[in-house]
């Protein structure tokens, strides 16, 4: 699975005079369905611009010459990664190159933004890490609901415990397509909600029991995750490309108030029940009392702005002031693990799998 | 966990003589929060009428006299099962209590409804299944979705082959409450599903993945079951007492169509997408081609008379006519099963067990 | 357009010894679509029963019998009004006989308590209102939207000056029939908002415009009232018996914050939105400073218990103590006053009358 | 209200050498909230590009500049629209100003894109009409919605006969803001609806009734149309600038079906009704027969190509073809004479203004 990079030397682009500018320089690797949006945010911050594209594809280099005459576009990623000109590498291609992507770019210098899941496998990961410490660059895995305002929202309110004490995480994400042909459903869309809940919950997951079936292309493409957390804290993720509706909810439920997370919804995506459940403690009788709680809906304001273009600043930010990011390759690697013991744990019908 | 029956003999009730006519004469045990419904049910039918009503709760049987001075009512139980004025015993008690109550009505030679889940164990309910057959009596276990105009018009599309082939069934089933003290999350809800999924997918399942978390009252409340089926078809239940909101969607995937029923829906309870991923077969390059299909939706008129008024009738059919109706022991053994393997499965944290 | 009564003599109804007893004895004329709910209400109290009801239809009186074995039923409104044994007439009959109907029972000395419309023309409910004033007995208009809790909370934020001044109240009232006879859809539908905008809003209206349409039986099916109040609120309903869907959504705009009251939500009915608009004063510019305000969304919880029972409740205390109700028959006169100013404006294509 | 144009004569645009093609060159006049979208589109086309962009504000041709480097900027109307390198004039300002630009650019030649509403009155955009056909130049009004796949697809089921003969079309365009210093809400949003309505329906209308009321800043913010049209069809449009939610849902009424089209919804913006009422004929007795028809729903796919794209794109074609477009100037005007009847009747209370 080793990607043939051609032998080309690291040559200086040929890029026009009014790049030599203090801005971050960004080159691009992949310019498929997400590229584009990683172009356009990186190249339309302040402090960054992207200054090349490397696709396989000649249409896929033609479309970013069409809005973008100034970035140099090539097919020949070795090119990319080994350019003097370059002080970002941006890794926007399918899982299995992200490691010797990464690889080539952080041995040739460079800060690396990688697409999410950070690597196929958690050795690549650790790897990855260590290669960035030794040489003081940094990591960025684009995990990009962390720069949500309705996560950013529901982290300030487990923060400040209005929600209390969970008890339990619950997501569906569905939708028909999109097949990946070298991943399974949950290595394309579980991450999201893997780097979620990495964000909220505060505890490390110990266990995870993955079901799930494949019907059509020999990946399953149904699946259901269940993640143990200490407390009693139980996480599930419910993903599947056969769904004819898309579904982008979450529950939360806390001990104080229980929220619902619809991110299809245009101006309403948090929904904050003051809801609950009491069980009279020191019930002597068989009957335990419990006792219901149902007050007020309340749908917080949450910040409308792009999450990507948050993201970037934030990288650019971390980068020129040599801070780590908190979506770092630690954090890249947490969701790693858990999706390869998901594998492991689908393989064998539901087993327990630790983490 | 024996119910403790006041030793009364089998006396006659002192109805009234306008009840001396053709209708079958219906006994109902509990009168808590779904008795009044079976009450109102088996008395305004065409073929039968309840004749007595039995609850430990004298504010109950105070809430039946007002209703209805003509039914008799009862502390004990006893009294009840073994009236010679009675035909049919509806048991409508909590789950521990089914066995022995209508283990003592098919005794006393009464045909027996049975709420849901049937029985506390498998064996249980064999035995019962066992002893109405030996005694030539009907017994119904009350899953009253079976009845819907939405689960019959379901089963109309995959008979006819509108859905084609399955690929999953997938059900969330989640409220706030109702907590019982006898049973956990999954025997109550899950039922409803179970017995939909025993009647609408041909094959018998496999196996059962569960899991969960208890964080209340000592049983689990919040819990996830997959259930294996031949064929690569895979079933998944989400059940949950702690769920600010009130979901009650499944999600069915076909070869040809899917469809979603939301059950909350006034109007619109299914919705068939006409919609549907394809692989080119004999594909030789390793770029498997996958193809969408995105057509139109299409809400069939759903029949909307109430299910239980149609499942009294349909019982007491049986009864007179001597059919055996479709859910009957067999088909409440067949929920059981699954309920007790899903414990098991449950205890051991996802194990998969056979069923 | 008179009512033929039969000419029986005010006669004792016969009814069983069991009814001495100290609560209001009401007869219910009318047993078609609403009447059912009357009788189960009125008699469900603790200070009411229902000794009587009166329809031409014998299937509807059958229906009575089967429900309520100790309720007189008879075809005979005469008998009805002018018994000796009720103390209040619910009058829940066609529109046209309102006036005739409730006349009646008050020169009998009944109370009355009136289905919506009050009556036909403004100059009978002034007659009527003249007639129990001069007998002192209560009237009630059936105006059951205003013990709803949505209504009574919309109401507080208004007391409260949540809302702040209002600017419009603006409801949508729709479904697919049910189609009325004599009446027009005005008539059928907009009393509900009438009645409510007549409790909510302190202002007198002071003229109406109605345009609307007739295609089927010779009254208009379609039809859109805008009613103009002091200060700049303006108020417009949507009604229309051709709708394919069903809908009940007002919205209410006021100066501090603005809410929509969809009573087709089971939970959530209310949603207060902190949103508005504000004029920079004093502005010199040609352009003026608009700017808005966008915050949360706050669901206030709603009593959900029925109003009909409360309704019936409240008339009964209003009557054992004297009580003028709310909702009397000078509320039910506004309405009133507001259809025929309407139709007047719909017969002339949208003419403004004043009221 | 003229404009100041600025007396410079029509110059070569400085335009580099890769302009020399056969595309048609487009000039744009205004670059505020819908400016940037008419630039992507006709940039983006095969046939046409932008040449040069024309706005009062620095801050919006600096934008300009930074997307598209090749685009003349300029902040002199008179340079753009007496340029002999333009082809076509796009006038996306204010509508007070469209007259005085639009008749500059016919009068230099131009054929000329113009934001709805056409004109601020019938006599300007009868003007303009009269104008472009001596020059032998095409007028076309930006009426987007008639490019969606919704209208589209609607107008076919009227066009084949499914929706049957129209009984009403009921709009509700409602959302907070955007407030118009120059216009009320009328000439803000019921141009979308009015010319939708031309579209669709076969008839002209009659008259206008127009009620509304105005809070904040001197022009009304909230209005009702009804629109009589023969045969009993009847138009009513309901706009809002101070709603806390936005609404875009129109039902049509036909005899056959019934449609909602909620243009919000993301995948199911139709929904067509097997749903219908019915009067039997030749009824003798007074209880007319309505029978209602219950049916399935159904959701047509609808296209979902952007709708400005297609328009560009037709509008390139009437040019170099010669045609004329069906949304041309006739249409705008059609537009331009209901709101010019709709403010006549709003400033007398809902006088009927004949059209």
């Amino acid at each position: 699975m080793a990607i043939h990079m051609s032998i080309s030397s690291g040559l200086t682009l040929p890029l026009g005079p009014e790049v030599n500018d203090s801005r971050l320089r960004v080159g691009v690797l992949g310019y498929g369905y997400w590229g584009p949006n990683i172009v356009r945010n990186f190249h339309g911050q302040e402090h960054s611009r992207v200054v090349a594209v490397c696709d396989k594809s000649a249409k896929s280099l033609q479309r970013v010459r069409q809005s973008h005459a100034e970035i140099h576009v090539t097919e020949d990623c070795k090119e990319l990664v080994t350019s003097k000109d370059i002080d970002v590498v941006a890794v926007v291609t399918p899982v299995w190159t992200h490691y010797e992507l990464a690889k080539a770019a952080l041995e040739n210098g460079k800060h690396v933004f990688v697409e999410k899941p950070f690597t196929a496998t958690v050795a690549q990961a650790e790897e990855l890490i260590e290669l960035a410490e030794r040489k003081n660059l940094q990591i960025m895995v684009d995990h990009t609901f962390l720069f949500t305002g309705a996560v950013k929202r529901i982290r300030q309110m487990i923060d400040d415990g209005t929600l209390g004490d969970l008890y339990y995480y619950d997501s569906t994400r569905v939708n028909l397509g999109l097949f990946q042909h070298d991943v399974n459903v949950i290595w394309d869309l579980a991450p999201h909600d893997l780097s979620i809940m990495g964000y909220l919950i505060k505890e490390k997951p110990e266990a995870v029991v993955a079901t799930g079936e494949q019907h059509l292309n020999g990946v399953a493409d149904v699946a259901y995750l269940t993640i143990y957390y200490p407390n009693k804290l139980i996480g599930h993720i419910n993903v599947n490309w056969l769904s004819p509706v898309k579904v982008r909810t979450t529950l939360i439920g806390g001990e104080k108030k229980m929220l619902v997370w619809n991110d299809l919804e245009a101006d309403e995506k948090l929904k904050v029940y003051d809801k609950g459940v009491a069980i009279a403690s020191g019930e002597a009788t068989y009957q335990a009392l419990v006792s219901y709680r149902t007050g007020d809906m309340w749908a917080p304001k949450v910040e409308q702005s792009e999450a990507l273009k948050l993201e970037a600043a934030y990288f650019v930010d971390c980068i020129m002031n040599n801070k780590r990011p908190f979506n770092d390759g630690v954090a890249g690697l947490e969701v790693v693990k858990i999706l390869q013991a998901a594998d492991e744990s689908l393989q064998q019908k539901g087993k327990i799998v630790q983490i």
